[in-house]
């Protein structure tokens, strides 16, 4: 029997210390204050949007929508990102990712100093992950490392896998495995799509981690037997019980791996709404750093 | 056999288009110019301090010898780097690393914009890295790249090893050879000392890159036969052939490798000299920099 490893416990559990946190701030203290900025556009951001909202105002965070104008361009994203910076009532922006051109989403995210960053994806946070010292981690990195913590997946010097080198999921992911400081310890190998065999590069691992964002590629004839998987990738894809309409899915074929891997997270309901809860915890956070000299 | 990777002929390759390049330089435009900022005690990096002003000699680079007092402290050093991040006339500068306690190296080289941060070991410069988009690149990291490329050890979508997991060397040298836009596209895995396994995790590498400064630990029992070491790692050990001296050596055990592997750096004479030469280049480069948007 393969277990599937909820996010929901995970996210709850989080989500309950965040609630806490925010209620027991000193009097006189605003709520914790995250800004959305995005294109206002139909893209995939619209829905994880949505859920920003719905779990600031269940946890007591103010959320603050901040689309982009029709007619805005790179210069005015980066007024308003360097607006929001300045402004002493938001702790923590988030920006749309990937921006297509002509918008340059680094330049953009360079605008905020590293605790506002909350997603920890501007090359300041990055560049400190290496360095083992983060001040804001990318909110998904820290969601599969959560999840396969509290599942207790094997990860401390053992043979882990990331499926993916993005600059903002594979590769921080792979950071935050392999450190020491901050780290966990893990033997970490990054699998990419130029990596000449797949299952000989996943042979003997433990833990696979997987962003590659592709439906249902990883099965039973290339995962080892007994291993786990933490499915961070997300498609969207038909769905055969409803033609015409689409479903979400991950880079597990869950049917293929049933009774032959020994855990993996759905998708939807593993890394996703973990991601929500680490970014609430996140903006929580980036309040305290910017109460002290670290995050100014 | 086992052939000796010699760093001589990729360090002379580096060097023969650095002396070009300044000789071409525009008239009027005055020699790219290295400062060494260093503690001025005895330490490992006084023998490197001497090898960068011989090298910088013999290319038409200047070079600034910057010791510290011995008064001064954390805030004296952050004075110098500011005053040669001003200072028109350096182009690129060097810190010693790593530095004792009340020291903060990131602190201090974070003083430096990236461009002058010769050594790309500023969080700015290693966020920019994971970000795929560098500014400077440690050169150690670099040379170690260039000497496989020079010998043409297999690593494109190869199983590659890098062992050590240090910000300044092993990630920075993981992330070049993960790396798609500015990388080399291998499948890479970072070993480490809390890595469980250690033949295990050795196996099936094509190129193992060795970080560690542990002598000798690198020896067939471990290695898998056939696969290339480019040796990083530097330790001084007690000389046999002369009682009371001592000499410098690699993580790679020659005597117990000779006629396994396919083929070895030697140190010293390998990584070594390319890294001074990548470190003349990155001055260079510093320059240009510094002349365009990029690097002010």
């Amino acid at each position: 029997m393969t277990v599937r490893l909820e996010g929901k416990p995970v996210a709850e559990a989080i989500d309950q210390a965040t609630r806490s946190a925010v209620r027991s701030l000193p009097a006189g203290e605003p709520a914790p204050c995250l800004a959305s900025v995005h294109r206002g556009v139909d893209s995939p951001f619209r829905y994880y949007l949505k859920r920003q909202a719905k779990a600031a105002a269940a946890l007591g965070i103010s959320f603050r929508d901040e689309p982009l104008g029709p007619e805005d361009g790179p210069q005015e994203l980066i007024e308003r990102l360097a607006a929001l910076d300045r402004d002493a009532g938001v702790h923590a922006v988030l920006l749309e990712h990937p921006l297509p051109p002509p918008f340059d989403f680094y330049r953009a995210v360079a605008t905020l100093r590293p605790a506002k960053d909350v997603d920890g994806v501007g090359t300041a946070n990055l560049g400190r992950l290496v360095a083992q010292m983060p001040v804001q981690v990318p909110a998904v990195a820290l969601a599969a490392v959560e999840i396969a913590r509290h599942y207790r997946l094997p990860i401390e010097g053992e043979r882990v896998v990331v499926l993916g080198r993005s600059e903002t999921v594979g590769l921080p992911l792979a950071l935050l495995l392999a450190g020491k400081g901050i780290g966990l310890n893990a033997t970490v190998t990054v699998v990419h799509s130029k990596t000449r065999d797949l299952k000989a590069a996943l042979a003997n691992a433990r833990t696979i981690f997987s962003c590659m964002g592709r439906a249902g590629m990883l099965t039973r004839e290339v995962v080892p037997e007994g291993s786990c998987i933490v499915d961070v990738g997300v498609s969207t894809v038909p769905d055969p019980a409803r033609p015409g309409s689409s479903k979400t899915t991950g880079d597990a074929d869950f049917e293929s791996l049933d009774g032959w891997a020994a855990g993996v997270t759905p998708v939807p309901g593993g890394v996703g709404p973990v991601t929500v809860a680490k970014l609430m915890a996140a903006t929580l956070e980036a309040q305290r750093l910017l109460r002290t000299e670290e995050g100014g």
